[in-house]
């Protein structure tokens, strides 16, 4: 590789570990909220997970992909692997304690 | 559901819906810069993906969700699956004209 081609790969490499760092935070932030709403619903006797919220979820984020010029089958299989695994933690606080 | 209670989780739901359309605009950065360097790799003859630029950009994502208190194997699976359609990306513009 020479020294151009490596220079450049290598600021590309630094725009993609600040986005992923990003990412991550806000991962982060989504799974505290979510840990919130996992003790609420707990509190209030309410279902780990709601199908028709779900639903409009996708829909929207769904939109978002399509603006954001991002795949819309991606984005739904990114949210849906999110979603699944925020469920399971509800239903673990739903069962714990 | 009483009114409260419905309230209070419409108010959980506005904020998780504003980190999502953010994780989305995110991820469609990400994929746009991505789509830059499949390019950039094809024009140089460099292979899709590279392993040990994936195990140190994992390391360090680990290390994020630690310090932001997000389990770092969830942490982990998602940027794997994110990462792989990445590759699968870069080998479809390796192989395309």
């Amino acid at each position: 590789m020479s020294d151009d081609v490596s220079k450049t790969l290598a600021e590309f490499r630094v725009s993609i570990d600040n986005l992923d760092a990003s990412l991550i935070y806000l991962l982060a932030e989504r799974f505290h909220l979510t840990q919130q709403v996992g003790e609420f619903k707990k509190t209030h006797d309410l279902p780990p997970s709601d199908k028709s919220r779900e639903a409009q979820q996708m829909s929207r984020l769904r939109q978002l992909a399509q603006e954001s010029n991002l795949d819309p089958d991606f984005a739904e299989r990114v949210i849906r692997f999110i979603i699944d695994e925020v469920v399971r933690n509800h239903e673990r606080i739903r069962n714990s304690g």
